[in-house]
């Protein structure tokens, strides 16, 4: 992007484009972006990611992203620990949040099974989720990864793990989203709402 | 995107969205993989924030980004000082010296005038590339912005103010690009290459 004395340009675009979904052309285009308008979000990104790296790690007991031992949710008394909702990150565990409907604790898996990448039962924690369903307290998990080829993957190994402990086990409702027509809904959603009818 | 006992996480999402063509969800995605799968490479990339923002500034002739004082080319004696190219940014003066069929000096205009974004002359270092191009060592300026509405009135404006100056003003040709299929060019381009024809 520039001359050869501007070493610390090509390592800030490089380090850039560790970033997913960030090319080489966007890393360049971030890279001036941040030298030429905003060095101000440069710093401030930069203590953030510091700050991140070095504070945030995974809560003991639901393997959400906290800072401390346990997560706000974990160490909410008031939340139904016999309601135990599996979702595959952080960001699905806050879209759950937001609905408000939903009182119970959660199971976070940090990712979603997928043999082609090499992500297996352990890391998605999947022996610490069976000990937790399995003590007693939890009387329903519900499972509410991505409906996806590789979170119904993921459901169905879970459902299958547990079921054989003799818990009882929920998937989040297949059907048609709010607001939509029904001209463009996948036939498959369709189906699902069919026969799912109540 | 999490519990609200982790702050250390909101601040890097948004830290994140700071980055030109990165929202929320992206800005999430790019939290959660660096935490997850690649915290040494946030850590890179702090540091690597930190040493730019600190150590990079602008070359006091040509206006590239550079460390110290002159960028590597104004400082090469080697480099025609008779004939000076002027590109938008650091990325197009790289993409020139790419094709090693130009041996003469640059300025960087960091931007290209956009009256509707504020910028103006002043922004783009006009008054200096006027001032430079006069002193009588130039006698050539190739003006290498890009072939948009913005760069394409960027080129006329400076071209006018050099006209004026009695500078010879000279324009990267229009035309159709290599390993192109006519039927595909865009017909502006064929009326140009048409009319340019050698």
């Amino acid at each position: 992007m520039t001359t050869p004395d501007a070493h610390p340009l090509d390592d800030l675009i490089q380090a850039l484009r560790r970033l997913p979904g960030v090319g080489v052309k966007s890393a360049q285009r971030m890279a001036f972006h941040l030298l030429q308008r905003d060095r101000e979000g440069a710093a401030t990104l930069a203590r953030a990611l510091d700050t991140a790296v070095q504070s945030v790690q995974h809560c003991t007991q639901c393997h959400t992203f906290t800072v401390g031992r346990l997560c706000a949710i974990c160490q909410d008394e008031g939340r139904d620990a016999a309601r135990l909702c599996v979702v595959e990150t952080p960001a699905d565990l806050a879209a759950m949040e937001r609905t408000g409907a939903y009182q119970g604790r959660y199971y976070v898996l940090m990712g979603r099974l997928s043999p082609l990448d090499g992500v297996g039962p352990r890391d998605i924690g999947l022996g610490d989720l069976l000990a937790r369903a399995s003590q007693g307290v939890v009387q329903e998990v519900i499972l509410a990864t991505s409906f996806t080829a590789e979170g119904e993957a993921t459901a169905h190994a879970i459902s299958e793990a547990l079921k054989s402990r003799g818990v009882h086990v929920t998937r989040l409702a297949r059907g048609v989203p709010i607001g939509s027509e029904l001209e463009y809904v996948d036939l498959g959603t369709i189906a699902h709402a069919l026969s799912d009818r109540r």
